[in-house]
């Protein structure tokens, strides 16, 4: 993959907000990200393994505490970032997540592929519709 | 820094849950996180430069949605995690955020040292002081 324009730390200014386009071209290339969700006692997070598919996302979960947040709480908020030479990029998707139930809908997902850091009991599947994405990179500290 | 011991890959089952002390051994030697909070419209992440001093989380911050939420919501969740060979870590910090407006209290923090992303107008600054302290490490994928 060449690498995208905005990643040229010599044309980079100190923040770059990142286009839409940016953001899904980024997200497409990480497997891991953070899940920002409300719980009962304020707000909890959780690194998820996750894939992208038609600007949606997507990732499998053990029932517990995710899974009972998003229910009761479905508005989440998930970041994933990475190092490219001197930058560091960061992408936020806030959205409405849903455990799918409909063995077709998980099947065109292509969500059963995904590989997760744990390969036992994972077998909820959560897609989440995205409100916003936002970007931005910076210059490596 | 010699490796941690649950960072020896022979070792390790495929999730490993780390003890507090592990948690704070791994976030120190981190320096971006991210921070999870309670927004008008659900929950929202940021990704942020931060310290730790005495079992607490430090970090500076714009005027803007990140402080405004805090002061409405003190109830943040904060996660880092990183990578070492063969495994991936994560480590989860909940506990209450606060501006402090104190001078010798900033001072004492020594979170005037510490390098942000962007280096204008982050003149705010935020102490997490933790109720939770979680972290595993897992074999990556």
């Amino acid at each position: 993959m060449s690498s995208p324009s905005w990643l040229n730390p010599e044309e980079l200014p100190e923040v770059k907000q990142l286009s839409e386009a940016e953001c899904w071209e980024a997200l497409a290339g990480e497997r891991i990200g953070r899940l920002a969700v409300t719980a009962d006692d304020g707000v909890d997070i959780f690194p998820v393994n996750f894939m992208v598919n038609d600007r949606e996302l997507f990732f499998r979960s053990a029932p517990g505490s995710k899974l009972s947040a998003i229910s009761h709480s479905p508005a989440v908020a998930f970041e994933t970032d990475g190092v490219h030479f001197l930058t560091h990029w960061s992408v936020v998707v806030r959205g409405t997540a849903r455990r799918m139930s409909d063995e077709a809908e998980i099947i065109d997902a292509g969500i059963q592929d995904l590989s997760t850091m744990t390969t036992s009991d994972k077998w909820n599947y959560v897609r989440i519709t995205p409100t916003s994405v936002t970007g931005i990179s910076f210059r490596r500290i």
